[in-house]
């Protein structure tokens, strides 16, 4: 028996990876790597911090940690891998085990057959039938391509006013991005937030800070219409018929599994499009796996498929499918908990499980919520408020989900939290983890497992918590609760929400019970800076017999509405 | 019945949590905390910041995130607690439930009785019997009155040359702290390596970087003697009889429990001669409650009671000794795992669980390691080389210890690391985990990832690894193994070990091939920069049938020994 042929198509993350793996797992193996591409290997969620000049050199965005460029010589040489470029793959014949390309540049077909093939063609923008769309100045963020065309754009500092027409981590990472290279960047975003992995509160921070650097955001919004000039976009017309002049507009509404050959050749396809894969990243037909953007997934929150296009997932699947190639089934991939992070200006947003708008949307109803605002390490160390959300099941108390936005180490938080959801850890779990402590790292009691303790506050019926989103809404509604802000009048004057609160210190509370409402079951609303002294106010009412006292999560800091002062 | 008596003794980190847990469960409790010092709730583990110089408003060490300093007012305002400062407990009457104090100024003594007493007296610095011990200019780094008298003698730059006594987490951070104030600063340390909560190879990389950054390390080495001069220390001789000039010395080799009030109480003592307590943080008197660093709670990782004075673990024992004096004993504390991380200049370094040192210590041989060295994010985004060396059980596969030390994120990978460990989680667990990815935060593949990977190549039989220490030992033997370098001429040129190791770029391997010894049992030691191609070309010189080939984990940038250049 000769060498086993394994052909890899699509030589990103995904297929670079698994033909890697392959290459370690099986020294005499042929491996082909076919990629349409020039360019191979691209660290693609680079792509917008080149775009900003965040760096300049673009073989950085191909090259290994020791500065190679990962060129089909690089691949020849150092993994004995063909790696083929400019080369489409157009057919595959399940029948005969073979792939059918075409060279590009030539035209030239190329045959090659395979005992195993790997599928990792990734995943095409999003690009709806918008009047205008083919407009000159229309683009995605999604190849290397696109990349190159905005950096330039950026580098020629001839357009001024873009729009990011997505809010989603493209389009707030474009965002910034053209922002940086001195555009003016408007984000239009059809949902009623950015990041929807996030809950709105969060979100609306995040926009809060968009808007604080420069960006302006429209929510509950879409384009109806580019509008152009001599065949060039000169600007969009919104859903609202609100125009925004612009130069440049870059479409960032999502991908879709780029799932046409496998469709072509008969594998079975996932409800979002994606090709369905098992476990071991096996395709419906047993000589084919697929990883990547390409591919449906497992959620492991819900136990179904989903499509989940990151930069890591690929990275591990590929990993999976080129090992299970080689060696026949012997490697599982689990699927995702859908974590995510990513930065915008000088604010983190990420999440990890789920978010409480998804745990309605799954139907779920047996579950708990704490916001947190507090820093990320000692005020003497520079400290950082981070804002964060927890979510727990109250049947078993076990973390289910966990955000965090805010200027800090938020990427530790949601690994933390992604750790714990692994590990089904219980908040009974969390209130007394061991993390690491040091100042220039932490507050002694860490920013995560103050969360737990908000949370088993709540759940020990210690504290009833209203979210700032609950207290806007009761104010559109025109209700007027007592609303008790704890803070210190020198903190008063310096920022307070304006919203009939009556400031009375914490420290003075005891002694001025007398000027709370009369009535003892009034609903009172405390609050403070952050809401610890918010929650102490409420532990001291409840002790005098108030009945309806509830603490504003988050405080002042989570409160994403305007504000008098 | 009238309101509940608390008496708290100690108003540092422990102390101050369980009054003021105490208070929010019992708005009626008449509650007293007794604090011999003049200040309350010291953040001291920031004292070698200030000292340092990193922030100069002393207030910051004592107050609130909102900025108020936590004093005997705040205390009866914010907290209705009565804090009595400058004040001694002299005894503790466990028949009259009472504590007989001494207020430090007048003399005056005070009798408080008491229905739940906790203890949180704190530990004191060891300080042994080392001729001239009391010349003026030692000192510890442990009270704030040490912080104030070092701060001094920071700010005043008389003093040029400092020695610190120990090198563990107090020991280099008062090391950078003095050196950052313009002090030649010279650590000795007794033992072979500073941070014994590190193995040696990650240690030794820890002293070059504080040599690296002017400070002078003496590894095992004591003092003998302190020599003074009109009854000022002028230097200090150490064990080999060197001598170094000093005009400072800091002690700085440890710490035990200041459990004398409870011995002399007649309560239990644990081994380590701490407060003996159980999982609620109750001593063997049903009334009083001990916690933070007079205590000995248990460890995680043995089930044995242990002595773990740090500043995270106090403040979540003193909120279960607070609930618990006030509800009964309704929560518990589940112990350490030793989970620890300090600054070093631009290092940071960190473990949790057990590290490969403590794992022999305590017997156990179904284990393995592994060292990875990788950068924490992208080079385009500023890539920082980390190294970590995790440990797992080979009987489940378990993780069981995780270190790393490198001038990144050092304190996510711990975090990250830590909940793995609480949530029992396996190899198989952590090759596939979802963790938060974007280029300004992690590789694709996290970096605590890759040590999952690595460590599951060795265990899968693929790679076979080998630690730098290992390797030197080898040397300083008189073994040579073929030492095979995979990188490239440049490279090389710019960095290389000079042990005689053959310089074979990976890419170039397959061609030659007969370059390596004849002999296929021969030992070829296998390296990179970091040892991903070692282990490329460990795969490769397996696959044509090398028999005896070896990784050298974490390649050149673990290695701590000198290097040609």
């Amino acid at each position: 028996m000769g060498s086993k042929k394994i052909v890899v198509i699509g030589g990103s993350a995904a297929g670079a990876k698994a033909a890697a793996k392959a290459r370690r797992l099986d020294e005499f193996a042929e491996i082909t790597l076919i990629q349409k591409a020039p360019d191979l290997s691209m660290a693609s969620c680079g792509y917008p911090y080149y775009v900003g000049g965040v760096f300049n050199d673009r073989n950085q965005l191909l090259c290994t940690p020791a500065g190679i460029v990962r060129d089909p010589a690089f691949f020849d040489k150092a993994k004995a891998i063909k790696a083929l470029v400019e080369t489409e793959v157009v057919a595959i014949d399940r029948q005969e085990k073979q792939v059918v390309c075409r060279e590009l540049k030539t035209g030239n077909e190329l045959i090659l057959s395979y005992d195993k093939l790997i599928i990792s063609t990734g995943a095409k923008a999003n690009r709806p039938p918008i009047p205008g769309i083919d407009l000159d100045g229309i683009t995605n963020l999604l190849t290397m391509a696109d990349t190159d065309y905005l950096r330039r754009i950026c580098d020629q500092k001839k357009i001024h006013q873009a729009v990011v027409i997505g809010g989603g981590l493209i389009g707030v990472e474009t965002c910034e991005a053209l922002q940086l290279s001195g555009i003016k960047v408007t984000v239009v975003e059809a949902l009623d937030q950015v990041l929807t992995f996030l809950d709105g509160e969060l979100a609306h921070l995040v926009e809060n800070h968009m808007q604080a650097k420069g960006a302006q955001v429209f929510t509950s919004n879409g384009v109806k219409e580019f509008l152009g000039r001599d065949g060039k976009l000169a600007g969009v017309r919104l859903a609202d018929d609100t125009v925004i002049d612009c130069e440049l507009a870059v479409m960032a509404i999502g991908v879709r599994p780029n799932s046409g050959l496998a469709i072509a050749a008969g594998l079975e396809i996932g409800k979002f499009g994606g090709i369905a894969v098992d476990q071991y990243m096996q395709t419906s037909d047993p000589d084919i796996y697929a990883a990547g953007d390409c591919v449906e997934i497992s959620s492991r929150i819900s136990g179904e498929p989903t499509f989940a296009p990151m930069g890591d997932l690929a990275n591990l699947e590929g990993r999976v499918a080129g090992e299970n190639a080689i060696l026949g089934n012997s490697v599982s991939f689990p699927g995702t908990y859908h974590t995510g992070i990513c930065k915008i200006f000088n604010f983190a947003a990420g999440s990890t499980g789920i978010s409480e708008k998804a745990a309605k949307r799954m139907g779920l109803t047996e579950f708990e919520t704490a916001v947190n605002a507090s820093p990320d390490k000692p005020g003497f160390m520079g400290a950082n408020l981070l804002v964060s959300k927890m979510l727990v099941s109250t049947k078993d108390q076990r973390l289910l989900g966990y955000q965090c936005v805010g200027p800090g180490d938020v990427s530790k938080q949601i690994a933390t939290a992604a750790m714990a959801i692994l590990g089904k850890l219980t908040v009974e779990d969390l209130v007394n983890a061991d993390l690491p402590y040091a100042p220039p790292f932490s507050l002694a009691i860490d920013h995560f497992i103050t969360s737990a303790h908000i949370i088993q506050n709540k759940l020990k019926g210690r504290m009833t918590g209203i979210s700032t989103t609950a207290v806007w809404e009761k104010m559109q509604r025109g209700e007027q609760p007592f609303f008790l802000d704890g803070r210190s009048p020198a903190e008063f004057e310096e920022m307070h929400l304006g919203i009939g609160e009556h400031l009375i210190p914490l420290g003075a509370l005891r002694s001025r019970l007398g000027e709370l409402p009369d009535d003892k079951n009034a609903e009172i609303i405390c609050f403070c800076k952050i809401s610890l002294r918010g929650y102490e106010a409420e532990t001291i009412l409840r002790a005098h017999g108030y009945t309806n006292v509830k603490v504003m999560e988050g405080g002042i800091m989570a409160w994403p509405y305007p504000r008098k002062k």
